[in-house]
């Protein structure tokens, strides 16, 4: 033992040694990207399904078997959003993030061929803490800014997408975070590959994806999201050492495009006879995978398990590009369950019960008041009335409701890949508000989670009670609305 | 899909399919070559040790988690005893193979240095199911012999080291087996690298190393442990595409010498401040654990999760040239606990109860009718009279003990490394008798699990009953002591 000597002395043998930080517990909020809620060999829905069978991610069920697992938690049906909404605790329609952000007030709906829609003014800038950037959301506190107020150290490493190129927003050390590993304004990396220098060159991409501030691993056969990991690790030492709470924002580019092959894992998918496209996907699954192991690994080495809470989670559900299968509908940025339900699993010790599920819905926005509590956290937030997410604490506890009226909602104006949309879910129903053709639909998620039958023709009265009520919740929130071209006047609300 | 399109398509959605295949169940032996008690993030101390922190195997940890942890199994002081213990149900005082077996006629007791021990005859070249063959343990049947006639698919995967080179025995298709992938006379790989071609000539050494039977992946840059979890896998599905049961010895070379590092998981450890030579290690322990992970992953994917029993096994301690830590004495060859001490798992769904821990000692010849109880094939058994092992059955259905009166024996009549020793284990008492210095010690396990106080003239009672025990024992099986040079005449037993 050359470098961690003397942490190695303090946990030899004792099986666990309690931080000699203070009582704040350290927080893993680990995240993935573009992973949908089947893929993975964790089974979320009620019964294993092929994809759960076909994926291998030993460490999730570990986690699952050491926390609770969320059957029915819910991101934003695309990145920025969700990640804002991380960063803010507000629904995506009252953030108006609504979809990707990359370039300076350039939206990416202008690659769309629609000819009927015009998208309402958005922030395309993403965020800031700096006052004064157009077409950006201006906040005055961040997730990790409140928890750096209640003594924490707070890191990031990976992907940021939290703001446009050339706005403050795109530095993650201008919205909270006392380190940043690797995050910039790209929502995705040029590459995986170390021998790549994680750059797009090779694809003959543009600069702005190249994956900033790992050049000691530029040239070598490392896969980012090893490297990120081995970074992510050196950082918890380092805070464990400075005797300070930390707040690891592990957030992996995997398993967004470019999809590349983690030789490491890719042999087993190949020989099972998964399509290449599905070996390499599942190597990345497995590999990021890996990371969640290693991190477990190292909270145990560091002694730190008995006072580290860990939430895994996904920013929404797997790209077009994946073929879907049973028993979702959709993929990311669609309005059905395959784009909008991630896989989530919750360990806080001491509170979550090993190894037991909850079934109650939750979505992305809850986050940012559950961290808060659970560091204690919250007298250092100073706006917590427009925060819409709610503290799952007591869902953590293991009650097995906290509001049977909550009503969860989402919001994408936009002509990317599918026309603008609003949803609204309660209970087990849900509805789905299309502008373009001014459509409902009504589904019950309970009898028909693949949402393949439209009851909104057979149950009127429900459907206006739920139009109303998304209806409603847009207005109060001023969410911006798609306009129809040929008269410029915006589309009816639901 | 391509290839496995027919099983994928019986186990979609529905989670967990039985087998059509008879409701005999399948059997997956896995084990380990060389592998430490405390080599594992699975705590088989009653607490978690410095060792345990900083090895990582998440899915032994998995498999912990799903089936019984054997607190106190024993294996033989290396490995070609351990070997023919699993096949014979035999001590190795009683199989006579009691050292390491490789060139024909010729023991390893030839380095040593040692002046004064004449070495007794032994089963130089191991065993056969052919009778004539000098010096090696003659026998009718074997385990997969037996399974073989009870309906089994017998699969032998990696290290045999069950028979000098030049004997029958050294070929698993002589004892048993109806496939071999990588198995012959050697107890080690020429190399882990398929780019080495899994040969020891890159290093100088004797052909008696190469691994056979890998010619596909030569060149590759693929390590041996996955390559013979490809063919593990690949032969589990032939077996339940041919609608039988099957038993599978999975027995890795890993982690035996030459250490190579696995680059797939070495990073980290380096990362962490081990020594080279320790990471290079807890790289192989990793992608050992992956090879578990992804038998794991197939088991269940091929839908035979629930009448799949495992069993996860070391065949002794950790070797000398890996430093010893707390809280064991000795390694390999040694008569300490950290000699003969192993780590051991085992899941029989429906019998097991998940997450149980078993402290009742077990050992190695136990596997032997243990797995033909299971398998209910103990009736195409002809000489279970000579079995020393015993059914430990009870254990896996949760009983706490089997029989307290039970007595462990060990022998090691060579001077390879050690001078001879003999051991009785009884109760918490545990002697070992030295030949060469006729000397006693005692030790208290319950209270002493490093063995540093010799308690021999304290108790002399418990000593001599013991001693009286374990010579009685090797009597009775017509064991083979050591002779002093000078005089020619044998040692004095215990």
């Amino acid at each position: 033992m050359k470098k961690k000597l003397i942490i190695s002395g303090v946990s030899a043998i004792t099986p666990f040694i309690l931080s000699a930080q203070s009582e704040q517990p350290n927080i893993i909020f680990f995240l993935v990207d573009d992973m949908g809620w089947q893929e993975t060999s964790v089974a979320f829905y009620k019964e294993r399904t092929w994809l759960n069978n076909n994926y291998n991610t030993p460490n999730m069920e570990r986690l699952e078997l050491q926390g609770v697992k969320f059957t029915q938690a819910y991101a934003c049906p695309l990145s920025s959003p969700s990640r804002i909404s991380l960063m803010t605790g507000q629904n995506a329609a009252r953030h108006k993030v609504t979809n990707w952000t990359l370039f300076k007030d350039q939206s990416p709906d202008r690659y769309s061929k629609n000819k009927e829609v015009l998208v309402p003014e958005w922030n395309v800038n993403g965020m800031s803490m700096a006052p004064g950037v157009e077409h950006a959301l201006y906040v005055s506190e961040t997730l990790p800014s409140i928890l750096r107020k209640a003594g924490y150290k707070t890191i990031h490493v990976g992907k940021a997408h939290w703001g446009a190129i050339g706005t403050p927003g795109e530095d993650p050390l201008n919205l909270g975070f006392d380190v940043n590993i690797a995050g910039h304004a790209a929502g995705g990396p040029g590459s995986y590959y170390g021998k790549n220098n994680f750059s797009a060159a090779f694809r003959n991409g543009g600069p702005e994806w190249d994956v900033p501030g790992l050049e000691k691993y530029h040239g070598k056969d490392i896969n980012l999201t090893e490297a990120l990991t081995l970074e992510a690790t050196h950082e918890m030492e380092k805070a464990v050492d400075e005797k300070r709470p930390f707040y690891l924002y592990m957030s992996h580019y995997a398993i967004h495009a470019p999809w590349e092959e983690d030789n490491r894992f890719v042999e087993k998918y190949k020989q099972m006879g998964l399509t290449d496209f599905e070996a390499v996907y599942a190597s990345m699954l497995e590999s990021m995978d890996k990371s969640l192991g290693d991190l477990m690994q190292h909270v145990r080495r560091l002694g730190i398990e008995k006072n580290t809470i860990i939430i895994f989670m996904s920013d929404n559900g797997q790209p077009h590009q994946v073929k879907t299968y049973p028993p979702l509908r959709g993929h990311k940025i669609t309005p059905y369950e395959g784009g909008i339900r991630v896989p989530m699993l919750v360990k806080v010790p001491g509170m979550t019960k090993p190894g037991s599920e909850c079934n109650v819905p939750v979505i992305i926005e809850d986050i940012y008041p559950t961290i808060l509590s659970l560091a204690s956290a919250t007298k250092f937030a100073e706006n917590m009335e427009i925060v819409d997410g709610r503290d799952i604490s007591p869902l953590l506890q293991g009650k097995k409701s906290m509001d049977k009226n909550r009503a969860f909602f989402w919001h994408y104006p936009h002509i990317y890949d599918v026309t603008p949309y609003s949803i609204i879910r309660k209970g087990d129903w849900k509805l789905i508000w299309h502008y373009a053709d001014q459509r409902a639909e009504l589904f019950n998620l309970k009898y028909d989670i693949g949402e393949k039958n439209n009851l909104a023709d057979k149950e009127p009265d429900k459907a206006q009670a739920l139009r109303k009520e998304l209806r409603e919740y847009l207005e109060s929130v001023n969410a911006p609305i798609p306009r129809k071209k040929s008269t410029n006047e915006p589309f009816r609300l639901p």
